[in-house]
């Protein structure tokens, strides 16, 4: 039978506990900010706080400089998406979580869930992105 | 000898030709802009077309509307994000390019480099982000 549009995979939403529940194990994610010349998104090290990520980045780097500023004292619109896509099938997944995130304090940073970052060098720039939107999708055949 | 830090990774930053030569296969990458709700970013299928990435959604998609509803006949800042990152070795690499996203008319798209999208569906919304800023990093052990 020849290929056609039914044999390629198919989208499906994936609710909030599935979402969390693929995320769970940390790894790499990205973030996505405004730095001020636009949106832009950078790969980071993060780990699962509840409803929020944890990450990590250096207090000289872009993304600390921006979200800084753009805090002042508060909280910024920040995007971080997670996926896991393999070639050979064409198949995977994604999630999105949108909401604010703001510097963690040396005292909150003892008490959220460790991220210890692949490379070398500070990474003492320490964020929480709390979720108000979760969301997800799978590329799967059906 | 005990482990330390400087058994890990290191970051080494890319230059252009390095970036457009990573990327070139193309596959999936995610684009961020903003969706007038803040920072957002997603996956989707991509090809490079010179120092452009070309890349389809749907047109009754988010992505699409947030777009086109900003560009108005222009280009709309967005960036876009390639990876590849190994689990158990801990390295790997991320191309970022950062300019204008505009959408293609049918005689464009008949131009550019095609982009099969895994999912199917309709993708009929296609766009060509044009890089003007092309940065990228390596985390690798020295």
């Amino acid at each position: 039978m020849a290929a056609n549009s039914s044999d390629r995979p198919v989208l499906e939403e994936l609710d909030r506990a599935e979402c969390l529940r693929l995320i769970a194990g940390g790894s790499v994610g990205r973030v996505a900010f405004d730095d001020g010349e636009g949106p832009t998104v950078v790969p980071v090290n993060y780990s699962v706080d509840g409803d929020a990520v944890i990450f990590r980045t250096s207090v000289a780097g872009r993304l600390n400089r921006s979200l800084l500023t753009v805090v002042a004292g508060g909280e910024v619109r920040a995007a971080f998406e997670v996926d896991r896509f393999d070639e050979s099938s064409r198949q995977g997944w994604s999630v999105l979580l949108r909401g604010g995130a703001h510097p963690l304090t040396e005292a909150e940073i003892g008490r959220v869930a460790q991220v210890e970052p692949w490379p070398g060098g500070e990474r003492d720039a320490w964020f929480r992105l709390a979720a108000r939107e979760v969301s997800g999708r799978r590329v799967h055949r059906p």
